[in-house]
């Protein structure tokens, strides 16, 4: 079949989607015109929505409609802490835990030299004004523990130790509920090395 | 995390991609606006061109840009052979095996009497038009073996054959290279009423 150019750019389009092949984006594409054409419009609004509305929070950098996102304006936290993560759905993450109550502050990314992705890409700059706010006593990184995530940990507890700022790292072990005999060697490595005392 | 809304809609609107859930659906969501904003704007731009742009063949009722689409206007074609298929995906099929040179009609849909999809819901008035130009002489069903698929061959060879045209139906039996060991009993079964002389 001659595929027609838009119906074959649609398929192209859905590549970027995580997880998606070319196979999968072309049975995604004719499903979506095929069978749901009232779906795939309201996906394109949708889309041009989010884009369009979607900012930044000036004080925690996590996505918001408004200014200041809910999380940052919720005078019950505790403003003394703030949480460090990689990603907006790090915070997802977290907050479902529903164990910490302080504050976030998210850098939307991690230093990658291999990527070209230094100290300027993602939000440092930022992170040291909010943090060097007055209020804020305890930085908590909670980034993750992949070798970018570990450097990112590393070069933030630099810059924040110097300005006089207490910061912490997130634990990293054996889940709850793991078992020695399932869990992967390096992980039961870090676990004995960063054992507790009782 | 408060999920801002025009987030949540995303995540809903890509609820209507075949296959996605709403935990796939949240991560594709968060890639996009996180890591891919050029790409999802592609995308929202591709799903409006597709749905503005893509309509139906006057003869086959495929998709196409077009009022006729190339393999209809392809004289080199037979344009006695109309094969009968459910969707345009499947004249996809067909013609990646290259042993089809006829033309095609795409009911769009099958019969599916629980679903509420009767006659007057699929291209059959259009079929029977079609089929009746003087210049076909054979309709080859080639609907699915599901339930509704086999009884939209059925109702097809019925209204078609009323009108004194030739029709046939694709075979089913064993894939090629199929080993009886490990085809389905159904499948099997069939293959043996269906068996052919030598
Ligand atoms: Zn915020
Ligand atoms: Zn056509």
């Amino acid at each position: 079949m001659p595929i027609p150019a838009s119906l074959q750019n649609l398929i192209d389009a859905l590549r970027v989607l995580p997880g998606v092949g070319p196979k999968s984006a072309a049975r995604m594409a004719f499903h979506l015109v095929q069978r749901d054409q009232v779906g795939a419009s309201d996906l394109a609004h949708a889309l041009e929505n989010a884009l369009g509305t979607l900012k930044h929070c000036r004080h925690c950098n996590t996505f918001t409609e408004a200014d200041t996102c809910d999380i940052c304006l919720d005078e019950q936290r505790n403003h003394a802490q703030l949480c460090v993560i990689e990603m907006p759905t790090d915070l997802m993450s977290i907050e479902q835990t529903r164990s910490y109550e302080g504050l976030y502050f998210v850098l939307m990314g991690r230093l990658s030299p291999l990527d070209g992705i230094g100290p300027h890409d993602i939000a440092l700059k930022q992170l040291l004004e909010r943090a060097s706010d007055g209020q804020v006593t305890e930085v908590i990184l909670a980034t993750n523990f992949t070798t970018e995530g570990e450097a990112t940990a590393h070069y933030v507890a630099e810059m924040l130790r110097a300005r006089g700022l207490k910061v912490s790292r997130i634990a990293r072990g054996l889940p709850v509920g793991g078992e020695l005999e399932h869990v992967d060697p390096g992980t039961l490595a870090q676990a004995l090395i960063e054992r507790r005392g009782l």
